[in-house]
């Protein structure tokens, strides 16, 4: 797929509702032109001609030196050929870990892949319910439909119905890759579903919201124009999904295995984002105040001193899930999930400081700076250029560019979603610290502290 | 003043510039309307009739209990009017302090101070400088109006020509306090100036910005519309101030009296904000969990009890900082500058973790959450009503309330700007750190340490 | 009583064992000698004589201003009289409370208490049981022991068995004041027991643990020579208790009076404590900076700033806890128990920074500094003078005095009995969060947040 | 060298002194002992016969499985191994990147190594100079001994005075490694100096500290009996040091090889012992919570979890450092040490959070549990194993060992010794900040941050 060919696929029957009202033509619509033109962009990059031509970043590594080689790629593509990335990974995983038993399940899925590398589309990841109450099971919920479920079987296929939260580029990818949420038990057959629906398919409406103003010019916010899709709110209404798009129905022992595989790309990537993210933290920290002619005062060197030691542990975490990635049975490579895990935690739980000590540096302009529309401005702009002038050699109009960057990535719409992303998306800090502790060794730590205490080793430790 | 009068007075030649273009009428802009609208309630409220009606808000305490009696009053009224609160109560605190030598200084500022509580009016201070390069004097930049200045002294007053910053309420005050932003020193002379001007006084323009998106309804952002007023960048272009509205020229021993005097009330209404803030952000994440249904669950409550604890920390400091509070020369009271900054420096560097928790309590929907248009939407509506009811009780439009609520109130650009200020405002938190230690009692320290050391008393101990 | 008269009261039949020997004479021990001499100092400087003179810090305090006069007292005063204030006040507040019904319970305190003050003894607080099975309630424990109890009731009194850990000054007290741990429940009657016991009684044995080295020169612990007293495991072994110095026996109800009433105090006085000691802290490392001649480099500086600003919000919690004190019925003061609780949260969270800030100040010879008895010593002495001067002014000695201090402080068995005393006394971090959550008006703080979010009153907001 | 032939050899002319006292013979003092006898245990388990038998721990690795492999190693072996192979590697690198011009000292420096590995012997390092003025350089001190420094320059070597601080280990081991403890400038040339000293060398005297009690019992002390080695201060008074053990004498600009190829291993080994020693923390409190019976408690578990993410953290520093290993000029491998760096930043800065959240779930036994001496006592024992078990399964004496060695771990003296280390051992925190600065790609987080601001790349981002 050329860019053109993928701005035409976005004109099909897809319905996608925004602000109330219902975008007829995406690529005409001041918010979602941004990202279109990126994802177009890319897709020119990356063509391939040829029969075999496939995304390199779409195939499964074989190796950690593979697994090492996809990681400046995770750092730099678009979010929905990296959400796609997410998507055929997982699926790939989820194939090598399913049973025996669920064989017909693992052929449809690596069928899938083969087609969907094959048409070089985009996919979306569609994996937290509504939930409803969140301390019922889904097969108690008052309204069935808290958790997407089967609502029938057909001779052709199923039909599904339930809404999927949080889905990142649901409006512009080709594929919604519908998975379980958690764990199912026996008696939650109908909730045990994982499945992949084109976007465009009747009964599917996605409800976006959009994290940067279309009324104010790009250049006050050049970080979310460039980086953000939407998220969207998906319903599907009694869809129907053919046979061979059905990769679960009914077998609640394996909905874990998606969720577990999806867990392992989820957080490399997360971790990919964080690492990138806290290099530019720091790369606009120690720009600004450049720029304002403070980077050599002692208090200034510290917090951005603190930024970078930050950064480098983020990528020390990454370096060591990669380091020592682990195998499948088929020999694909699967990051170290202990490692993962506990890096993205210090990634969350750390952020709010990676942002406090930036607008500590950059000083309240970050929030008051006018706009670059005044700047530009017959009335206003000469007082701007005048006034905005600080360190020799930034210019009024090179400063303004960083405050708006720093506001636009940290203290306005996009910089809240990437607050929030941070701690939720792969899971909030509760889960990471549940993982980390799954994967913990704790019965060598229990050993040494008894033998540390001089007591005998205890009964598990043999 | 009625409110009806505040409103028509806005209808001067006051110059505003926003996003690029000239504002002509501020009632009718839908960037200005709520905050207008919401002073004009203000001046509704607390109208009283006759020849000495005086807000009670805008009157110098007399004690620590009047002290105290201001604090909810600090707590509930609009923005501007706490701006001008703090513009009169540092008037006449700053007028106190003033040497003998300055008496007419003196005077000057305490009939201004009677005037604009006889008058009613709305002032904003205008405090920090553009600096130019942030390690030059005034003196000493390339250019000479880095720092607001004196250009002429004309027989019946002084021309001044700068830019001031970060000035909240420019657009909507009647009266634009000029202070110094910091300490002065011989050579200094031109740039020690204080005066008051007019907002809509010709030479003076206004360029704002606002933090909530217009073009979003006003119940996706609830708290911007009803606590947001705009920050102004003031340009003073050759802009004549007549005598009896000069409070300081050329005395540059004295100009810190006006930054000292500020920063006292700047603090504590700093402070009061901060107190409230983390109260609502404790009442939005419990609510939020109820909501939710997860109040109950171990790891919520421990993130609500940390946001309590660190609540009531900052109400500890307010209470003690009023509890503590000094008389000055003529039996005014001034909040305790220890209390009020320690605890200026504990909100400031702890307010990315209440964001933090609260998010993490919130879920993701605190961003990706919908319009309530899409709810109101016959499209969408029924399908966001079905999907986001949750808890028993807590109704689908409730919690999409109290995400849109979150969202605003820490996760968008007035998040944002809060995150900033709060950092920012009253100083840095290197500014409070400095201060905090000047007023700490290191003697005592050092000798109740002596005394532990076994070691005497030491030479500045005696 | 006279400091002679105290010394001579501890040589009585009391048993008391330390590492695994028997204490015959507590005045002729070394590691009991630096607690006697302290005790017996306060004795003598409190001293008044006339058959009315009472300890001014052993009255219950009538007003905020009283309240507020003690607190320069419980910051300077010995353990000893300091753990005597807290179980008077406990007792006296605990008789307030205590119902009309069980008015002869509460005279039975008051007159203790009125004899105590007399008698000018001092009392040591017996509160934490073994709790066996810590899951388990006391009436389902294999041994019914784990917690304290009346094992049988005799026409003169009761007879109490079981063991109470943690008690700060049992073998140097004349009395032990025995209170239930919590609140019992209906079935748990024998264990809801509370009385004074006199230390000597047969029965009783403290096994103590003691917090410095006597092998060691009392110039190298001169904190906790000076500062610490043993902490006793205490177990009472069928021992008698007369009528008239029971004050619980079965009351189940009333239990939890105590274990408030002592909450209070004890919280207050652990605040008070901690206020001294961060201060303390303070003043060590701004001493050892300046004797290391580095007090002027800015990240030492930013260290010790940070030091005093914890120091200072300690001592505004404090503050406030005194300012806002609440009346008992009859009159008597108590702390504001929401504001000492997190505070006390705050000093307990945050020790261990304090540490780190002046271990990272003071450098490695904290804790590798010779003895002072390698200084004293002929071979050695030369060199230590030679080599431990550092800035001009700090004699060798001078800094290692300042060495030692530290390291007994906080880098040595006291310094660590402060750390686990600092979170442990008065109640863990979970039992100050579950307590200031107690106290915290979480309906205001929901009724701003509905506000906030456009939503009208909830139900129980009234 | 045999366990037997170590102990001998410590009976030499070897200098000590300890708490005001000579030494007369390391080997039979109870202060000595424990060390002795564990580093007689490790020559007894390393032992191979054969004129080419070298310690693989000794050997400098060759690739990165090479360092790889030496991990677990540095994370068992006793401290005075460890601080041997320290010595060495630093010994090896330094001779990498000497000068061409210095090919002298290169030579030198490897036969010492050749021949240390031969004997098998023990080495300690001596860095830390007294320093005197802190800002002050050597030349400028007011006593020129405040560095150590060359005094005499004789035909066959060099005379040195001077002292040497924190040396771990130095009255245990064989050989002082004598090395500058800075950068040198030029008019430094006497304070430029690195050589090798026998221990047991007239002139030189070593004024030790120890980190536990001999008078208390072993089982007391679980941790510091097995871990701890006494601290030398060292004086070199006018010793004699042969030509071929001088290894720098005068060339100042080769002064910081010795420091960095020092701090490149100290680090690694800090490193690896704040692994071990967070696994054995984590063991711990999951051990003590067992016992306790508190181990599913929600905030017990959040803590231990905290715990454990923490020490993952800190393992994947390690594999970071050991991955992204870089090889020398000759082929050996050194480690990364922008992730060890910053790794033992997070170590070192929140030990203090691992000490506290331990006492937390441990309580206050932690700090007051009697001695194993009361254990065992007739008298008392029956009562501590009546009133210390708790959880089932859980035997008194099984706690108190649990307790024993967490406060010797974590809040005695030994504890303390490892709060200070962590901090101090291989530069302090600030010394962290800055080596990880200088490592950090602060070019490519700039050109990144300008990417996203859509300015044109920078001047240095060519």
């Amino acid at each position: 797929m050329r860019g053109r060919d993928y701005r035409a696929s976005l004109r099909d029957r897809r319905v996608v509702h925004l602000n109330g009202r219902r975008v007829d033509d995406l690529t005409a619509d001041p918010t979602y032109a941004p990202a279109v033109e990126r994802i177009e962009q890319t897709y020119d990059e990356t063509f391939r001609s040829g029969p075999d031509a496939t995304n390199s970043l779409l195939v499964a590594p074989r190796s950690r030196e593979d697994l090492q080689a996809q990681l400046p790629l995770i750092g730099s593509v678009d979010v929905l050929l990296l959400l796609t990335y997410q998507t055929l990974m997982t699926l790939v995983v989820a194939a090598q870990r399913l049973p025996e038993s669920a064989a017909h399940n693992a052929d449809r899925i690596l069928d899938f892949v083969d087609d969907a590398q094959r048409r070089d589309v985009r996919a979306a990841l569609c994996i937290t319910d509504a939930k409803g109450h969140r301390r019922l099971p889904p097969s108690r919920q008052p309204d069935p439909d808290a958790y997407l479920r089967v609502v029938h079987r057909t001779s052709t296929g199923i039909v599904i119905r339930g809404a999927k939260l949080h889905v990142s580029g649901a409006s512009l990818a080709h594929e919604l890759l519908v998975m379980p949420t958690k764990t199912m038990k026996p008696g939650e057959e109908d909730w045990s579903v994982a499945c992949a629906v084109p976007v465009a398919t009747p009964g599917v409406t996605v409800i976006d919201r959009a994290y940067f103003d279309p009324s104010r010019p790009r250049e006050d916010q050049p970080v979310s124009h460039r980086e953000s899709v939407p998220s969207g709110f998906v319903v599907f209404d009694d869809v129907e999904v053919p046979h061979d798009r059905v990769f679960l129905d009914g077998l609640t022992a394996q909905a874990a295995v998606f969720a577990h595989s999806l867990g392992l790309w989820a957080r490399l990537i997360s971790l990919a984002n964080m690492v990138r993210q806290a290099d530019l933290l720091v790369g606009l920290a120690e720009l600004i105040a450049e720029a304002n002619g403070i980077q050599d005062i002692p208090h200034v060197r510290e917090k951005i001193d603190e930024m970078l030691i930050h950064a480098t542990l983020l990528r020390a975490g990454q370096v060591a899930a990669v380091a020592e990635a682990q195998p499948t049975r088929d020999g694909y490579y699967v990051p170290n999930d202990l490692y993962a895990n506990a890096t993205k935690y210090l990634g969350a739980s750390r952020l709010s400081v990676m942002f406090r000590n930036l607008h500590d540096i950059a000083g309240g302009l970050a929030i008051t700076v006018p706009s670059t529309a005044d700047l530009a401005s017959a009335a206003t702009g000469g007082y701007l250029a005048k006034y905005l002038q600080a360190a020799e050699g930034a210019s009024a109009s090179e400063r303004m560019a960083l405050f708006h960057a720093i506001r636009d990535a940290t203290a306005d719409v996009y910089g809240g979603w990437q607050m929030v992303e941070s701690l939720q998306g792969a899971g909030g800090l509760y889960a990471q610290r549940v993982v980390t502790r799954h994967h913990y060794d704790m019965d060598r730590a229990k050993a040494d502290a008894r033998e540390s205490a001089g007591l005998p080793p205890g009964p598990q430790d043999g």
